[in-house]
């Protein structure tokens, strides 16, 4: 790029920025051009900018905190330590402060929490030339996006949207009721933000408004601040399906005690759910010392069925988290993964029918009854891999009726679940198969 | 909401959309009334509009394939089947559909395939005055977003760019020049779409500019489309780490056959896998039929195995996806997973011995040497969790350094690894703890 040598990149730095210590991050921070800092303040994460401010000199706070749109500086005072608050919030404007005040008493997670106050509003009875020149008026204090302008009575309440594309390209005499749309999306100020970013995804918005039940506007939530929300709840997903409580932060950033927290809590539920497999295999004690070859198929078959269940369960916990799948069509779901694993199951079977049979004809390791054994094996995939499909798939239905989140269906859960029922289809169908032979 | 009362609005007919039939969705889309009819239209994903356009009479295709930009009609375009492309292409003008084929030309999942060729800019020799005019003028196209204006010289090279809002807090003759940043984050045309979403998540932008090696600029992306992106990657990591083949549609969306041959392909190597335990545990069948107790604990212990296993990779998995982890990092990640995975292994071994010396001291189940037992199994807990833990973590910088994606080491798949190596691990423990007493 043609463009002028400076000091330090602000996207350089930030690239680097993780990898920095603290006095690394102060001083290369002051390197930056004056001209470019602000870009580069704001293209931190809050918790990087609250570090920042903290360790920056108190006189030279104020600027870096009243950078911030209100909702930034929530979520940057939200972000410190609770005896750091105060000297945060000292250092804003009044107005700010109360703003920020306010927001402070939302939900994290919800819409209020992710809301910016400030907004550009106009007057259904103004032209369109007028909504411009006041709308470039108010670009002067902090608004968050000047994209949409929102058309407000003189309660404050929202009458509908005119984006400025539609502003500029209306004839300039026309009134703002004229053009701007009427047919809203909006949100309370209590929607989850899981909620309001499945909006963002489904209609392709910059903007959605927040309005109280009085459909009185409160303010914008904007996509930019979405993008991180999806991430995080992906990341919250991809994590309980991997069997663990959420870390809610990066890797690094977690201490290690709290992550063994987070990692033992569910590892402990799981192994002692999982030690019902030692009683139900103390059960078929007598079975497995009359015929030891039993016994080696015990892994197979119990991992099949929790693979099966594995797959199952993140399916369908990722289709209700994207409302693909909708918690009344429980009934269609389990008609179509009923014959899935029918089919699953009855593939695995073959060719673990096909194992044992093949080694028997080279390797002989089997002994005479190794047809019936085959048999038997194949008989238990049939059956687990099917009930691992079919609870996997309804599991995550069973917790959302419940009310619990769908993705604490992990696949651990599911596979330890799994493993249990899967030994008692195992010697149920020894039992039958081999009566009078081998048992 | 005080709004006019109209026979159908948008919104709802939006979210009834998908639960409609074809004859419904025709008749109820010619009563959304004309002002909104667009706005209905686009807030339909690709595969919706297409379907609504082919369900239209010839006549009627034009208006609504001409209100799409260039980079939406693309996405329209590709998800006809090949015979419907031509009809829907020829609706075009001749402007975008030149501009169509351009973009057809590019991967759908880089930034090519998501960008509009349709951009503002300016020149940096304008005022702010004539560069808000000028922006104006162009807002008579069909450009994606008038949020930012690019600023580039005759060659087409981008020197920086100015928002609106800096626009409309300029003195009205300061130049361009001066308001422009100049210190820009651009993509090339094959940047992954992951790397761009990355970019918007980090940077928390509206648009980001794609050039080519001479640095002139192709097209934007901009933020809409990208929470899509976001979504659909986060789904992909999902179902991989679930141990399936990504599915790229919604559940009901795709057909029995092609969801079965996605699931049984992974389903299939993880069976071929976990035939190694059976050979594993033949080797062990001496052991097996001298002490059968120990058959008892094979379950417990290679889930513990799996399921350590699982929380370490989907961890990891995520941490690399988000570039909170980097691949240089694997040494640091693999110290502090070695002391994660002994720490939650000394747990839950202590809770295994437990449980073996109550149920002794209660029931009499393990006979005389179960303080033995309870030790074996003690030991091989914190191996296998250990080991467990270990290789979870490391797979995914293996298949990352190789070039593979790191979510294919999924949850299963980390299990399948670990079942075998647990088996040898509690068998060489028992070999080693019981020989001369059950050995």
């Amino acid at each position: 790029m043609s463009l002028d040598a400076e000091p330090i990149f602000p996207h350089e730095l930030r690239d680097a920025w993780p990898a920095l210590s603290r006095d690394e991050r102060v001083e290369s921070f002051k390197l930056v051009p004056h001209a470019t800092a602000d870009d580069f303040f704001l293209s931190l994460s809050a918790q990087e900018q609250a570090e920042l401010i903290l360790l920056l000199a108190p006189g030279e706070r104020r600027t870096w905190m009243r950078l911030l749109a209100p909702d930034d500086a929530v979520d940057v005072v939200q972000s410190v330590a609770p005896q750091n608050r105060d000297a945060l919030m000292s250092e804003l404007d009044e107005t700010t402060r109360r703003e920020v005040l306010a927001l402070l008493a939302y939900a994290e997670d919800d819409a209020g929490g992710l809301m910016n106050p400030r907004f550009v509003r106009v007057r259904p009875e103004m032209t369109s030339d007028e909504a411009i020149s006041y709308l470039r008026k108010q670009t002067r204090e902090k608004v968050e996006t000047v994209y949409y302008a929102y058309v407000l009575d003189a309660q404050q309440h929202l009458l509908g949207v005119v984006s400025l594309r539609q502003l500029f390209q209306a004839a300039p005499d026309k009134r703002v009721a004229d053009v701007m749309s009427r047919d809203l999306i909006t949100v309370s100020e209590d929607t989850d933000q899981e909620a309001v970013s499945r909006l963002f995804s489904e209609h392709g918005l910059m903007a959605i408004p927040v309005v109280d039940a009085e459909k009185r506007m409160k303010g914008i939530v904007t996509v930019d601040d979405i993008v991180q929300v999806v991430q995080e709840e992906a990341t919250e997903d991809i994590q309980k399906v991997g069997g663990m409580e959420a870390l809610d932060a990066p890797y690094f950033e977690v201490g290690f005690l709290a992550m063994l927290k987070k990692r033992a809590g569910w590892l402990l539920v799981l192994f002692l759910g999982e030690m019902l497999t030692a009683t139900a295999m103390g059960h078929f004690e007598e079975e497995i010392s009359r015929a030891v070859v039993l016994a080696l198929f015990v892994p197979l078959i119990i991992s099949s069925g929790g693979n099966s269940g594995s797959q199952a369960t993140t399916l369908i916990i990722r289709s209700l988290a994207l409302s693909e799948v909708r918690l009344r069509d429980w009934w269609r779901v389990m008609h179509r993964e009923v014959l899935a694993g029918l089919a699953l199951g009855a593939i695995l079977g073959t060719v673990g029918i096909l194992r044992i049979l093949i080694w028997q004809s080279v390797f002989h390791t089997y002994g005479e009854h190794a047809v019936l054994i085959a048999l038997t094996v194949g008989v238990s995939l049939l059956g687990v891999v099917t009930w691992g499909t079919l609870s996997g798939s309804m599991l995550p239905f069973l917790l959302r009726r419940l009310g619990f989140d769908p993705a604490s269906a992990s696949a651990p859960f599911v596979a330890t679940l799994v493993d249990v029922s899967g030994l008692v289809i195992y010697f149920s169908a020894a039992a039958v198969l081999l009566r009078g032979t081998l048992l």
